[in-house]
């Protein structure tokens, strides 16, 4: 009996947490949020303290500095820094402004200490440091870290500043980050200032200083400042001559001894972290902080209610809506690049993996928070001339595929985002559109978009041609509905038309049972027969965590299809596919599913060449281009093998375990992949349109704008009975597997009648396509 | 008999200068440089204290703060700030961190005084502040502003930092600069610190950063701070909210008051900023640091010594080398964007201005600071991508026509300049020429080069297209005598064959008896007979300190031409032509004249042409793309009339005035144009040769590497006998009117016989051409 009264109570408590959300009142979810999910195997998700979009990111820096988070569950904890990204691949950012508490004599190069405990929580984190016997406790505020350490030794206990130190020094391929100078001043006996100045990391960005102000709770009994490794005991202050700088404060020894430091963050200046710490931390205690920060998470995550028994399900799905809130990063007052008066937010990365899911999520959720994100990008556009795919540090950088930030411009126009300038995103969508970014042609904008302008399709003279022609299309769908809904009916019909273009690149070539595959095309429009990857080859074999990438010239025959370029032939930055090959790629028309059921030889060879994908593992689940696939089924009138397909997906690749992502993070994508197939709907990025698969909960609330809300209600779900008999929308019957934005915007009741068999539902009136719209 | 003797002490005083310049004393050339020469009239030059090729440039910022050097001598004084440039045009440069001394109350907006005398040497700067009878006295340190301010009353006297004040706040068409942010700090009672962070100017450049450490020699009484206007007396720190701050210290006042401050400037930190006061600046006095910075000129002036009895013409001659060596300024140690050992100099403001003239006179007198230019240059390309044609602020940004950097690297090829890596240099060029810069094709590289490279010329798709197309063209000569110097014969043959591109401009329209022209030309090959300027028409009044630009649409009816283009269109950004028209653009073929007099239908009708050119004053000598038109009498056996017309020229346009210069002198391209005519010498850039007109002195040496020297003499020279009979070089008949650099780098004597006609002397064997080496 205790399993139902369980449930039964967990329902009452957990729809309650809901409604006295929606009134103000902090709950209690972010107790299931477990931040070391995904921070072993690949997903590199950070497990440190901060807000939801939290420009301080307060964490671990762990064994050689080398991962993307600073987190490593093996080898020592070096130190605790105040920035860091989550999920993330490729060369590492940040990791600056390390904290390192010691008892003894001070050690400015090779400190750190192996663990024991480890605690995270939503805006916490804590750790055993076992030679010095130090518990190491972590809060943030927005802009401010907060640090406690307890000092279990007598003898001298110190906390040493290392301002030199950061992440991916020795990262691969140009993306280390190369530390440009830093600078300290142990101000007063409470008192340390400073900054370090950085460039690279896997965007290749442009250099970006982080000032701090760190104000301690106990003055030092001695000090000191050290250049270069060479410790200069009772030195007040150290310039910027280029090399890494640090300095230590020391306390008179006790046992038991608990020092606070909070330590102000800034872009700006030291003026400003000092400004920073004062008014979100001077007043706090750290155990207020640790609630405050609570607070500020649960005040996110209870804007969707869940209904389950099972405890595992919720802690899988709250820290997955938390990784999902953890970027952008809020910046804004922290601009130092121009002034004005819009939001400014950092740390897209990459907005080619956050366009899918994540972004949708937070226009769901939080309508309010992704209109400062809009409006932040279109302020980039306005002041460096291109909207970002990739920003972190400040700096634009870097475009993986398409133009994927017109899919958030477009999508708030279709979603009547409220307070952002349409007119303006419109113009920021057609400058990536029309202009070539030239130069650098991996920063940001269309790379060959005069081909793809001109002859249709971007030509193999161009690097990720592949890649670039369907996501281009797919883009010009998004700026096309946005053009139409804003009255601009010549560039609805201009980039409607372009939206086709991946067609061009449409070849009848056969492979497995499936006939025509996105291949490359030369500029004169012969098709390349002489096409190599030039860098690099993906692994194909599909394995969670087991993708990976290896050198061209160091690939293993197996791979290699004897060099030949083939539809599995998959590549990195100067190759014709990016991170996949063609038959993941050759699904990648999100906004014309009905002419690709056409080009692939109809519904049935359609439906079969789904099958031949997940069945011979050519998906790859830790993949953003093949994040709708699944869903694919929906349109082609088998809703009910998306379900099931979908079922077994979450189940075998999510778990509540430090492993338990099944591929990087990616700044929250594969979290709010997750957290929407949980819901039972999910957005076709770029349009107004949802799909709706199956929920895994009974009842599922979203608060939406306006304390109005949509209710998800699965009647009869259990185990067997995932399949769809009938649903109502606000008492009528809903027949499609499908729904606008607009029907749901103002709330409403989704009723599902679940099944243990497949049923007709939702394959009469399929999701909607380019090519009805085109034929109207 | 005076003047006679006045002679013979003079050039005995001069020759031992020279000599005793070359075992390293100082000497007083320094006296007769009058830094007020091309303050007024439109030359704007720097007056302030500077050091040769000096970071800090501290003077006077005067009236609305809204010309480009800072000064104007009209108006009030307003203060006076650490960082300027020379000569420039457009939106205005720097002008950060303003001093202003006071007596009385605090007046933080609004202040200024009218002025009494004021006296400027090289490195040295002087005004009475008439209401406040303060005398105010500046010198300076590589990168230190040091000040010293008499007070003659009694009562509070003061001193204050405007860390927000910059020039060129309102300068139109987006050339403004913009304050990102400042923060100030009074750190004691004799030391303030901040910084300010602009972005904006003429180079439309990125955010830079300027700190200062001040420090005063006498302990304030009392002090301030104030943001935005508001003063907050007593107040230690303003911090950086995006306002203008600023600080002051009160001394207690008596009459006589000599207040001292040094001004550590730094583009790094406050750190860095103190360091470099602390290395310069702690352990002078004011009087000896002027001795310093004079001695630092003397040793720069010292290498060209003249023979003249005229004072004024050696006032001319020095003041205009000084102008030659303000910029580039060397910014070693201060670069915030990466690491190198390279030297880092800033402040290219243009290259399209100095390549002609500038960076070869430097080459020849101090080619170990040409070598580190060409350094710091490769660097830039390196560590950014491109090389810079303009660059301030550590940003590139604009390139006028062509990639002229090629011409510095190519010089520094052929004219075997130590120290630089031929190899990188050859990649760098080769970068300009191939890969189109894309984006913002005005910041750096060839905009339209994938026209150029395809169909020969940039069609009227592109801005500037008549400008970049000839520039282009004479790049690529340059390029192609480097490649051949180093043995790349592929890339010879490559760019030698392009560096005829110009000729697919090349209109057979006449015009005022001349036939042939540079005109718009379409991408399909067909002449645009529709071309209009866009935006931009510069008057064609030719007169000193006249030339203008007015926008189009308020173009007066008389230059308009009915809106036809006609080659008298003169244009800017925009337009087919940069600044001039096709007259003057149709010259430019500095490579290839000997072509270019076969294009102009032969040696009578291009000596006609040359006569029309300046005769009907369609030549402007404030305009750099006719620097060397003078001379191309010269290339067609008339050497004799480049002779008479330069006399005359620098008669007529060059004076001992404020207003002695014939435009912007464009951080020295004027002055150093002067320097090479008045010694009877001129380079053809790019290249390795110079070409023979007449000196204006008896003698001249100008000292080499190695303890080696050049010495031209002029016999018989006098006002009439400005013409040559007869030549010798190191004792050998010389019979042409051109040298190779090869000829004279290890030294030598040019010893020319002068005569009151003109003779056949130089017609003979002419200046070399492209289409010479093309026959071969």
């Amino acid at each position: 009996m205790k399993p139902v009264l369980l449930i039964a109570l967990i329902n009452i408590f957990c729809f309650t947490t809901f409604l006295s959300a929606q009134e103000g009142s902090p709950t209690t979810l972010s107790s299931y949020v477990d931040p070391f999910i995904g921070t072993q195997g690949n997903g590199n998700t950070f497990p440190g303290a901060t807000y939801p979009f939290g420009m301080v990111k307060l964490g671990p820096d762990c064994d050689d500095l080398s991962t993307n988070m600073g987190y490593k569950d093996t080898g020592k904890i070096r130190g605790f820094s105040h920035l860091h990204v989550s999920g993330t691949g490729g060369g590492p950012k940040y990791g600056n402004i390390l904290v390192y508490p010691f008892s003894g004599d001070v050690k400015v190069e090779g400190y750190g200490s192996d663990r024991g405990k480890e605690t995270a929580k939503a805006g916490y984190f804590s750790a055993e440091l076992k030679e010095s016997a130090i518990l190491a406790e972590l809060t943030s505020t927005p802009k401010t870290g907060i640090h406690r350490y307890t000092f279990n030794k007598s003898g001298h206990n110190g906390i040493l500043i290392d301002a030199g130190s950061i992440l991916g020094k020795q990262a691969c391929c140009h993306e280390d980050q190369k530390l440009l100078g830093s600078e300290i001043e142990v101000l007063s006996e409470t008192e340390i200032v400073g900054y370090n100045r950085v460039r690279g990391g896997w965007n290749i960005g442009e250099p970006f200083t982080v000032y701090f102000y760190a104000k301690f709770n106990t003055p030092a009994s001695s000090f000191g400042t050290w250049k270069s490794g060479v410790k200069h005991p009772g030195k007040r202050m150290e310039f910027d001559s280029g090399e890494p700088v640090g300095a230590w404060l020391s306390f008179k020894g006790k046992a038991s001894q608990m020092v606070e430091m909070r330590v102000g963050i800034s872009f700006i200046s030291i003026g400003k972290a000092k400004e920073n710490f004062q008014n979100e931390a001077a007043g706090l205690s750290f155990d207020q902080a640790v609630e405050k920060a609570r607070a500020a998470w649960d005040a996110y995550l209870s804007r969707i209610a869940i209904t389950t028994a099972d405890n595992t399900e919720k802690i899988k799905f709250y820290t997955a809506l938390y990784h999902t809130l953890l970027q952008p990063a809020d910046k804004t007052g922290e601009n130092p690049l121009w002034k004005s008066g819009a939001p400014y937010f950092d740390d897209f990365y990459c907005i080619w993996d956050t366009y899918r899911t994540s972004h949708p999520l937070i226009t769901l959720i939080a309508p309010e928070k992704e209109s400062e994100i809009v409006n932040s990008l279109i302020d980039i556009y306005k002041n460096e001339g291109y909207l970002p795919d990739g920003r972190s540090g400040n700096s634009n950088g870097r475009t993986q595929g398409g133009s994927n930030a017109d899919m958030l411009l477009a999508e708030a126009i279709l979603k009547d985002l409220k307070g952002v300038e349409y007119g303006e995103a419109h113009d920021a969508m057609l400058k990536d559109a029309e202009v070539p970014p030239g130069g650098d042609e991996r920063k940001e904008g269309r790379g060959g978009i005069k081909d793809y302008n001109i002859i249709g399709y971007v030509s193999t003279d161009y690097e990720r041609a592949g890649t670039r022609t369907v996501e281009f299309a797919a883009n010009d769908w998004a700026i096309a509905q946005a053009a139409l809904k804003l009255g601009k009916d010549l560039d609805y019909k201009k980039y409607a038309k372009r939206a086709a273009n991946w067609e061009n690149l449409w070849r009848p070539v056969e492979h497995d049972g499936a006939k025509g595959f996105i291949m490359p095309r030369k500029a004169n429009g012969t098709w390349d027969e002489d096409y190599r990857n030039r860098e690099w080859q993906y692994y194909l074999d599909f394995a969670p965590n087991k993708i990976g990438v290896i050198p061209y010239n160091q690939t293993p025959s197996k791979y290699l299809n004897k060099g030949d370029f083939t539809v599995l032939t998959a590549g990195g930055w100067p190759d014709f596919f990016y991170e996949s090959h063609s038959w993941e790629y050759s699904f990648y028309v999100p906004h014309d599913v009905r002419r690709l059921i056409a080009r692939s030889g109809g519904k049935q060879a359609f439906l079969s060449r789904l099958d031949t994908f997940f069945s011979k593992k050519y998906y790859n689940i830790a993949n953003e281009p093949g994040f709708l696939t699944p869903h694919l089924y929906t349109y082609a009138g088998q809703q009910f093998k998306s379900v099931l397909l979908l079922r077994n997906l979450l189940k075998k690749y999510y778990s509540e375990k430090p492993d338990g992502l099944p591929g990087n993070d990616d700044s929250g994508a594969m979290s709010s992949w997750y957290v929407f197939n949980k819901a039972g709907f999910f957005p076709n990025a770029g349009q107004d349109i949802y799909l709706i698969s199956s929920p895994s909960f009974k009842q599922l609330s979203i608060a939406l704008e306006g304390n109005k809300k949509l209710e998800i209600l699965a009647d009869n779900l259990s185990q067997e009975a995932i399949f769809i008999k009938s649903a109502e929308l606000n008492g009528k019957p809903w027949n499609k597997a499908w729904f606008k934005h607009s029907d749901i915007k103002d709330g409403g009741v989704l009723r599902l009648t679940m099944s243990e068999r497949p049923t007709d539902w939702g394959t009469e009136d399929l999701p909607p396509s380019r090519s009805d719209a085109q034929q109207k």
